[in-house]
């Protein structure tokens, strides 16, 4: 399976590197404004920098990767599906749930895999906590929290452009909410700029929690700092009605060392570079498994809608300062 | 000093095991509406069984504990104010906050220690976890997430007289929030029936997220459900802009368990008579050092009535579905 | 049940709250070669401080409990038994093997229970482990490896009558492999002066490695050091056919915080009296059961004789630099 | 770099995945008396299996990676240095301690890398031990525990040809003593048969404990048993006199479940390929490191002549029943 990657960024590099993992792929171009991010990643691959026209254009390539910027994305998946490709497209879909429900109507009819990259879903430890929630091991979910910080906040100049802290970053968190209790009623929103007050005046929040209450009576809370210095803190627990789950952090090592000034162990893993390093091989191959064997996609379009629309409601709920319904016939409830 | 206990109950009988704990103090006398159970105690302690008249009236009594039930608390406050005695009084001070807000009239010009029973403020833990959250180990906080899951509900009777979870369970909470954090700006509740359908036909919830919001931005939340089949689940999270505090769980021994079906280790101790036993040695010495050495009380009367304005916004914020303000001159803020 | 108290050292104001603890029982008297300390102690406790021959000569004393420097230990045990009163002595019973074996003889027909102090069997943590053990949790045990380092060497002054470190220290955990596994066919031991050049002066050895192998081929290792700088380290794990069982250390508080140093949490309780507290209180119920109730001592002179015969092993193993065997009869196997 | 791997097993499997993730080395050729085998494994990475001759006589090949079988490998380094090839070779040298010297000798005067594959030291876990035992974290070392349990034992066919377990399995532990407290003065060795009889009739063990004592005075234990059904359990501890390193085990996944029953967490991950997959990669490295760049090897041929000279001491020593002095001359002390 050939495939051509959309931008040759952090994260472009990252999924060159899973589709290297699995032996039915293979990367055959990249394409990147920047042009030497483009020749410089396809130097490492040995293959060839190409324009997008050109690989759009190229029939011998099955499928097209699109790490390219957001605003980039809702025209890529209407030119994969226009070029008959499998797509797998990074997340959002959009920043504009309106343009995102368009894209929704054009993947509708598309014969092949559509696929959005909500990578946490394959990490191995929430994976194991999805697993064991389904299979009834602490009886029915009854209280969901997410604790999900960055390490450090990104540049003022990137949050401008980034659509805000609901679509950019809470936006994996409303997915895992999703992934493990599916769609909410309510969501109630609550936001502040402890961070840095550039952020602020950028009018964004940094520090956010958001409780989100189901139509039958589960509630779940997300947290999000766009900081904490020791490293990307990404927990969930579950309280059921037989137990609790909790998946913790990954460690750097195991060493604890234990001294007169107390007992230490290694941070988490610092980013998700790191942390979820793992899950980009294993979120790849699900997406092999859609094109070759014609699996199921684990994450589809609506997924992408869905988290969209939290976040959107989320957005309203803050500059509201109330709980707001979920609209009716955005999600895939 | 001289004691005397109203209440030979549960919590009764766990504060006359922590009277004995400190040598500065001596339980005299022991009454109860439950003849029985005052002798009962009484005898084991080898003390006599008296009226509440007579314990009042009795000039060599220097301090009484309340241990009764929460519609006994305002009255006897106020009669151990007038028999200028020491008090000590459990949690709440009334399901009323108007009453309440008359006690701390009533108590304002007494000139013997009040103190209220907020247990939690004592735990090594969480008293561990404050000592290094004022010490700026973490610099300034910011979330604040309290975990307060008892392991199995109340006989409906019970819910029926209680107040109701915010007023009877969660307000210990509430206290932790105000301990760590201080006073917030709103309250929004979100609550569920999950638990025991009986508990909703008794018009209460049992299974509630709050989410406070302060003056400077900082965010609290508090999970509570009535039912945790591993025990009592009693943790603390602040998010500080250097680090991350947490006081997790004590568990019953450290015993770990490694076999083919995995690692197990010890539950957590199972109800707050396990997990606080060593709060309420502390916590009365606390109440001693008051009373002999002229200390200042670590909880008083305004902190009674701080939790229980908290609690009844949360009622509110419950009943209107929307945030709601804390009522300004309340609050010791 | 009347008890006297020889010794008011710190271990013997420890014996003397435990007495407290147990409702059956009843401090009546104290005695030491030092009476400013007996008089304290009494003082605290609202009892005379009187004579040894006093105590022993008084009927309606039930028992003694034998907290005096270890020197002692025999000839009270001696006049314990002429005496008629049930007996519980701290560890060990002499220095010398064979004035115990002696001691063994005149204790046999003692028809009141005679205990010896292993408190680490009362540890809640190793008492569950032995528990989970003794019911084939991990089938059967093969390879047991006990750690058990002391915060901090005692002054050199206290080395030099101790007996030196197996018989001192390493008394309780020769101990706990009886305890668990019963009793060995050879010794190896391996020791070192690592912490301080005085002890070595002293005859001594302050770091030490014992491996002893069973009958039925298991083998067991005791590591001990006099110093471990973040507090007592007190560590059981047994490997079994069928899985491991590790009782871990008891820690200050479960507070954990995470900064950019990395994640510090509390160290382990600082020395005996933290960690073994409760496991005091629970080995005096448990000699009061025996003199109340008729159960057995859960840890008699035959124990006592046992681990001083394995420490004796240990310091002719260290002279001779072989395994050696214990010598048959000694023991109770 | 190009090279060629000898022994297309399971380890071999291993390394070519290794190979392929330092973009400085290119797998060109495999071998393996197995051709199926060498067929397999060359179709998957797209190579051409070839005959031992022709890859060392294929001057465009710069090293070879010995996976095959024990009994070829001093073998191999020969022809490896005759053809002036840098030479990876997994432990042992040899059964024999008197090839494996011959073999240093041998590689003396090679000019080109010659490195063994001891790649426990490159697992990040005990690699952070080092760099925190090294820099002086705990003060210095004095006492050192490995702890290393395979999860099930190999059939009792690869026992019989193994060498015995401390040259096949505790040779890896011999190696991780020697990499963090240097080289031992005496072996104690302790063993029994106590998973599987058959073993016993091959005349080997399955359980093990060494003592190894040090010239100035430190003390380390290693513990053995071919059976932990929980998984590959390796651990190594150290007290130093400022404090304790311990590197613990990794774990399946990161889920915690309370419930009732208790709270149970993953298992270690399985075994070595799980274990160590990470390590395998840092060490091949690390190998290229020292072909391409002429960094030292961080493990060469005295490394292996070190971990031998202790199996083998360990072998007489248990045959003997008494610590034995570790040859002079023959380690690199």
């Amino acid at each position: 399976m050939k495939v051509a990657l959309f931008g040759a960024g952090r994260i472009g590099k990252v999924h060159a590197a899973s589709i290297k993992t699995d032996p039915r792929s293979e990367l055959v171009a990249v394409t990147d404004v920047v042009s030497e991010a483009a020749d410089a990643l396809a130097l490492e691959h040995g293959i060839k920098a190409r324009s997008a026209g050109d690989i759009l254009a190229d029939a011998s390539i099955d499928a097209i990767l699109i790490a390219s910027s957001t605003n980039t994305h809702a025209d890529l998946i209407e030119a994969g599906v226009k070029s008959n490709k499998a797509i797998f497209c990074e997340k959002p879909i959009d920043l504009s749930l309106e343009r995102a429900l368009g894209i929704r109507k054009v993947a509708a009819g598309h014969g092949k895999p559509v696929m959005m990259g909500f990578n946490r879903r394959f990490d191995p430890n929430f994976a194991a906590l999805k697993v064991a929630l389904d299979s009834g091991e602490i009886g029915k979910g009854e209280l969901l929290a997410v604790t999900s910080y960055d390490p450090a906040p990104p540049p003022v100049s990137y949050i401008k452009v980034s659509g805000g802290l609901f679509r950019d970053m809470m936006i994996h968190d409303f997915d895992m909410c999703s992934f493990l209790f599916g769609l909410p009623k309510t969501v109630m929103a609550h936001g502040s700029c402890l961070v840095d007050p550039e952020i602020g005046k950028a009018g964004d929040v940094d520090t956010a929690v958001v409780v989100m209450t189901y139509e039958d009576g589960r509630i779940a809370t997300i947290r999000n700092s766009r900081r904490a210095p020791y490293g990307y803190d990404q927990r969930v627990e579950v309280l059921g009605s037989a137990g609790t789950l909790a998946a913790e952090n990954e460690i750097e090592n195991t060493v604890v060392k234990s001294t007169a000034a107390g007992v230490m162990s290694a941070k988490p893993v610092y980013f998700f570079l790191e942390r979820y390093m793992r899950a980009y091989a294993i979120e790849w191959s699900a997406f092999v498994d859609a094109c070759v064997d014609g699996k199921p996609v684990p994450a589809g379009i609506q997924d992408g809608v869905n988290a969209l629309a939290l976040a959107e409601a989320a957005n309203r709920s803050l500059s509201e300062g109330r709980p707001v319904e979920v609209t009716p016939g955005l999600t895939g409830a």
